[in-house]
C-alpha cells in the first residue's frame, strides 16, 4: 500500500522544490533549454509582497510527486474570474496512481470556493494521455482559439514603439 | 483631420461603457449569446478590493474608440510575470486609424515597465485581419498548444467530486 497522498499550498520554504519540479516538467515537455527561472525569481514572483501566483505541492507521504502553479485570470463574457492552470505536473515514477487528478480536482473546488466561472490550461499537441485524460474530466478544447505571444527582442522593440506614440 | 486620440485607465464610473464594449466585442465574434456580464460584476470585479484585472480605454477626442482588458499572468520558465490581454476591440467604425495598435503598443510598454517576460493573447482562428496584424508587430502563434477548458455544470460537477478525494 502507498503511503498517504496529500495536497498542501507551498511555503516560501519550498522554492528550492519548486524550482526543481519546474525543470523536470520542462524536461519532460522538451523545453529545458527554456527555463531561466531561478530561486530569486520565485521566491519574488511567487512570495513577494505583489504576488499573485499560488502553488500547490503534492506528496506522497513525505515525498514530493508533484506541482501546480495557477493564478487568476478573468472572463469579460462572464463578468467573473476563473482559476488559469499554468503548470500541472507529476513525477513519472509517481504516476498511474491518481495524482494529477487530485491535484486537478482540488483546483476545480477551489474555482468553485472562489466563485470562478472558468477553469482553464493549455496543453501540448502531442501530448496525447493528457488530452484524453482532461477530456475524460468533462474539459473541451477551444480548437478554435491561438495563443500569440511576444516575448524577448520583439517585445523589448514593440516596447520602444510604445515611447513614440 | 480627425480629433485627439488618447488612451487612459478605465475608472470605476466607466462600468457602463466597459459592458458596453463587451458587448460589441461579443457581437463581432459571434459570441453574443455568451454574455452574462452585468454592471454589478464588473464593478467588483474590476473595481472591488480585490480586483486583479485591469482595463485601458482608447478616445477620439471624447468619443469612445475601444478597450483592452489586461491582467498579469505568469512563466514557471522565467519565473517572471506577464501580461495577458484578454479582449482588445476597437469600435468598427473607428478602425483603420491604427488605434488597436496604439492600445497593443501601450500594453507592451507597461510590460517593459513592469518587468514583464511575455506579452499574450488568443485570437480566433478566423480573424485573419487581426492574425496578419498581430503577426506585423512581431507576434508569434503558439500552434502546438491548445487551451482546454471546464465551464458550467461540467466545472461544478468536478468542484463536487473535490469533495470526495
Amino acid at each position: 500500500m502507498n503511503a498517504e497522498f496529500s495536497i498542501r499550498p507551498a511555503l516560501a520554504a519550498d522554492v528550492p522544490l519548486i524550482l526543481d519540479f519546474i525543470r523536470r516538467l520542462a524536461e519532460y515537455e522538451k523545453l529545458a533549454h527554456m527555463v531561466v527561472a531561478d530561486e530569486a525569481l520565485l521566491s519574488e514572483q511567487l512570495f513577494g509582497p505583489r504576488a499573485h501566483v499560488e502553488v500547490l505541492l503534492a506528496f506522497e507521504g513525505d515525498t514530493p510527486a508533484g506541482f501546480a502553479v495557477f493564478f487568476h485570470n478573468f472572463s469579460t463574457f462572464l463578468g467573473r474570474k476563473g482559476i488559469w492552470l499554468e503548470d500541472l505536473f507529476v513525477l513519472p515514477e509517481m504516476r498511474g496512481r491518481g495524482y494529477g487528478k487530485r491535484l486537478l480536482l482540488k483546483l476545480a473546488g477551489l474555482a468553485a470556493e472562489r466563485g470562478c466561472g472558468r477553469f482553464e490550461w493549455a496543453v501540448l499537441d502531442w501530448n496525447q494521455p493528457s488530452i484524453d485524460f482532461y477530456k475524460s474530466l468533462g474539459a473541451v478544447p477551444l480548437e478554435d482559439w491561438t495563443i500569440f505571444r511576444v516575448t524577448g527582442d520583439a517585445l523589448r522593440k514593440l516596447g520602444e514603439m510604445a515611447k513614440q506614440v
